[in-house]
């Protein structure tokens, strides 16, 4: 048996806890508009290490991490955002179009950090437990560490962009990874220009709270 | 504009709050021996409400909750959990197929409640926005409401075991869920017979802290 030493007691939280953490919940946002201000290493690596402490399918703990500093780099990054964004504002008409072009949707300009989050598919790691019938659990296990990066950041007044506005195999080839990993987000970390607790797609009119999601059904 | 009114103040976490956060990541865990102690409704209803609350691309929150309560429905999804684990087990050979043997992978006859998760893939809640090159992104919006929901529980003491060794399309027929909902979790939920801050995966030898996966890559 691993680390047989005794461990510290649960933690209990209290009401107050829970409180602030609905608060985190509640003051998470995409954030698209950064100050320019740098993200101190330390704190980049400590929101790194929350992150890894995530669940993941058969404690694979499949995510990498990659720092995108090369101005070159995330400059190929920005093309290949305006190229899809382009595509993808073709699919609008009338009304919707035009809300959508008015849309900022990436911080790719400002944010002093752009972090690229992979999947490492060719992970012997968690020797292939519970994903052997549901391989995207693997995929999941990174989209979670990146929502826990996510709340560790803003606990501490740092916001995340998520960009999924990209060819996944286009940033791998930029970012010149191994084959194996696929990308999962492409994220734009740094301190916010404006903070709200209401999504801004819901503040700009572009959609609204869905019913059906918190709708529980029974069978 | 929607919502013009002014929001409170954003919250400033302080360095007691972020301990206690870290202990929520640490402590957090993936249960899978539960006390039969049955959940408050409005305590389940709470842990959805904060689920609903997480990040979904272009605010799509396509997250599908399934209560399953008929003993039927139930003892049909452990048949499912009992044949795919059969064939997992098969793949493994020697020691790691014994210490597979003995691991105890699912919480399905302890736990009072059976939660389905699923992402609807036909949903126009957010028009689309965001998913055109990478629609993997609404089931990744899915699995971090797991997470939310999951660190929610386990502030409030309640432990949650994700089942991924199923057959996605048969848990579907079995809940009878629409043909556009897809599974992405099975969610064990109850109060924990045990609890720790090391992963049991690590506890029993089956896998260690993969020192890749806390390691920055620089581009």
């Amino acid at each position: 048996m691993a680390n047989p030493e005794p461990n510290g007691s649960p933690p209990v939280f209290d009401a107050a806890f829970r409180d602030q953490l609905d608060l985190l919940f509640r003051w998470r946002r995409d954030v698209r508009r950064f100050r320019p201000d740098a993200i101190a290493p330390e704190i980049l690596d400590g929101l790194l290490q929350r992150a890894a402490l995530s669940p993941s399918v058969g404690y694979s703990q499949p995510w990498r991490f990659v720092l995108v500093e090369s101005a070159q780099r995330r400059a190929a990054v920005r093309a290949d955002f305006l190229r899809c964004n382009a595509e993808a504002l073709a699919d609008y008409h009338g009304e919707r179009a035009r809300l959508y072009a008015n849309l900022k949707l990436e911080g790719l300009d400002q944010a002093p950090v752009h972090l690229a989050v992979f999947t490492d598919h060719a992970t012997a790691t968690g020797h292939g437990l519970g994903r052997r019938t549901m391989p995207e659990t693997l995929d999941y296990s990174t989209a979670m560490a990146i929502f826990a990066l996510w709340l560790a950041a803003r606990s501490q007044g740092i916001g995340v962009g998520w960009v999924s506005i990209l060819t996944p195999a286009e940033i791998a080839r930029i970012l010149d990874v191994p084959d194996t990993w696929t990308l999962t987000a492409y994220l734009c970390v740094g301190y916010p220009a404006e903070e709200d607790d209401t999504p801004v797609l819901a503040r700009v009119g572009w959609e609204e709270k869905d019913g059906e999601a918190g709708r529980l059904v029974r069978r």
